[in-house]
């Protein structure tokens, strides 16, 4: 019997940890299996699923994919609590159309409301401030607010066996970008301490802001103008504008993820396709074709053909939060 | 007297790499003496000027700051090669204007032109084609092109000085971004192999492009029509949608880079502000105040307050393209 040299030893501790479960939070099964062999030969030059360290691009959406989005997205929650906010300040507020009929939770008349008046909403909680200004809005929500239904915090909302893959595929040599509908600036001050994914790798949707030397110096001021919906079709044009590669990962939701996955599985192999189905009424929610948030039709329609994964969050999923028992 | 291990000879030698001069093309001066004492002092914790890594953030202008612009910006030059070969394609190309004239070189009619002749130059050359097919036309024109002037590859005509500044600033864990008012699409095909950024760290002017599955499969398709001006109060506003974060260094050359060096060192220090001036008409171009291109006037007039560091190239490089004797 040979004894190992202690750096021996130390090389054989190095394989066993990477032979150690990437995804614990995962079940076994097909869509387990796909996601570590993908990122297993992505990894191993002369593999047929190799990918060379530059084009390890994976992008993720967040509502729904990454965090939950009901009962309604959560930046309209944020919007909400905002508007609020704002109506102590701003009084007239409270009797202005669509805000009264937020802040009195006028269930008759905000039946009747849309996108006109959500988009109202929207601007006037998210523009006016400076970047700076908004930034430490959404640090001081993200501390403190709960959820209606759950009483969590929203950032405990986020999906255990999404960010074991985030994390698995940066291990990979992966750069991991969300690609989302929800807003550009409300996303970047908590990304990073949630999921590890630095402010630089988010692409959103976006409000014009404009350069304007203020009283407190040279700002970014936020305008109450889209400029961007990363969403459908926006999101292949976001991932042009920030990331200016086709990704070679996309993991989405809903059918707002639909051209993302097309546009990501379109290029040569190998290539990864993941849709989140949201069939966990129990430990979640259940939605898919009917939900008016997060719908999922051309996407369950067409997976197969595209050969896409589809994830069953109540059979593949361990945890859904990583908090249970 | 001792002999030194191994390891500590290798750690020895590391040192002296180290203490060698990492701006060996920059004449000693106070210009390289505060380009090396901010980044020795960026990576050495308990230094007044130390900077959290996360926060290494160095922005360049590209036009005159890292490359040359006269007799007028490359991508100009672009533009032009890329009419004549549209031109054989379609021959009614040359009877209309304002193309006629440039294909033509009819000075008389040029000098009548302005923006938006350019304007239209740079639209009917730059847009109609995919992204991908955009960056094989760029990567093939760089490769062939020759600078009317100095018969010079275009990539050939970028700033020694400058590249080991980038360079410098990497190692010391700065990440290197390009923030120019060239289109951005022009330049993320080539600035990795000739600058060391990767396409992912390109700010630039942008048109507008389309999500299209075409017969070739899903594709961005560039159209006729600005996104981005990334230029003056542009520049500050293409940092936040696509790196996020106040830069702590800026160089530019021109005052379309005012506001992006103003931007950046209006933050809490520390800071740095670099305007690369013109100065060298024998071994570059010489031009400030009365320039077209690269107009430096303001810039020039509060540099000093406002504490920014100003190359004299014809002083602080002892080479300009790193191809001198």
């Amino acid at each position: 019997m040979q004894i190992l040299p202690p750096i021996l030893l130390f090389v054989f501790a190095l394989t066993v940890a990477h032979a150690a479960d990437p995804l614990p939070s995962w079940n076994d099964g097909s869509t387990k299996e796909a996601l570590i062999g993908f990122i297993e030969d992505a990894q191993t030059e002369g593999s047929d699923g190799y990918i060379p360290p530059a084009e390890r691009i994976a992008v993720f959406d967040n509502d729904g994919t990454l965090w939950s989005e009901q009962p309604m997205y959560f930046q309209l929650l944020f919007a909400i609590d905002r508007l609020k906010a704002l109506a102590e300040e701003d009084p007239t507020l409270a009797a202005t159309e669509p805000f009264r009929a937020v802040l009195e939770a006028d269930r008759e008349t905000l039946r009747t409301y849309g996108m006109k008046e959500i988009g109202e909403i929207i601007m006037r909680t998210h523009a006016g401030l400076t970047e700076e200004q908004f930034a430490g809005v959404v640090r001081d929500w993200i501390e403190q607010a709960r959820h209606p239904q759950t009483g969590m915090r929203y950032t405990d909302m986020t999906f255990q066996p999404m960010k074991e893959l985030l994390e698995a595929l940066r291990n990979a040599g992966f750069k991991t970008y969300i690609v989302s509908g929800g807003g550009l600036s409300f996303m970047r001050p908590w990304v990073e301490d949630v999921y590890g994914i630095p402010p630089v790798q988010v692409v959103g949707s976006r409000v014009k802001v404009e350069y304007r030397v203020t009283e407190d110096g040279p700002a970014l001021v936020r305008l109450p103008e889209l400029d961007l919906v990363d969403d459908k079709v926006g999101k292949p044009v976001g991932i042009y504008q920030v990331i200016g590669r086709r990704p070679v990962f996309a993991a989405g939701n809903s059918d707002g993820d639909f051209q993302m996955l097309e546009y990501t599985t379109s290029g040569p192999e190998p290539r990864f396709g993941l849709l989140v189905h949201h069939t966990d009424g129990e430990r979640e929610y259940a939605y898919d074709r009917d939900s008016h948030i997060g719908r999922l039709e051309r996407g369950l329609d067409e997976a197969e053909d595209r050969g896409w994964q589809i994830v069953d969050m109540a059979r593949d999923w361990a945890t859904v939060y990583g908090n249970e028992n």
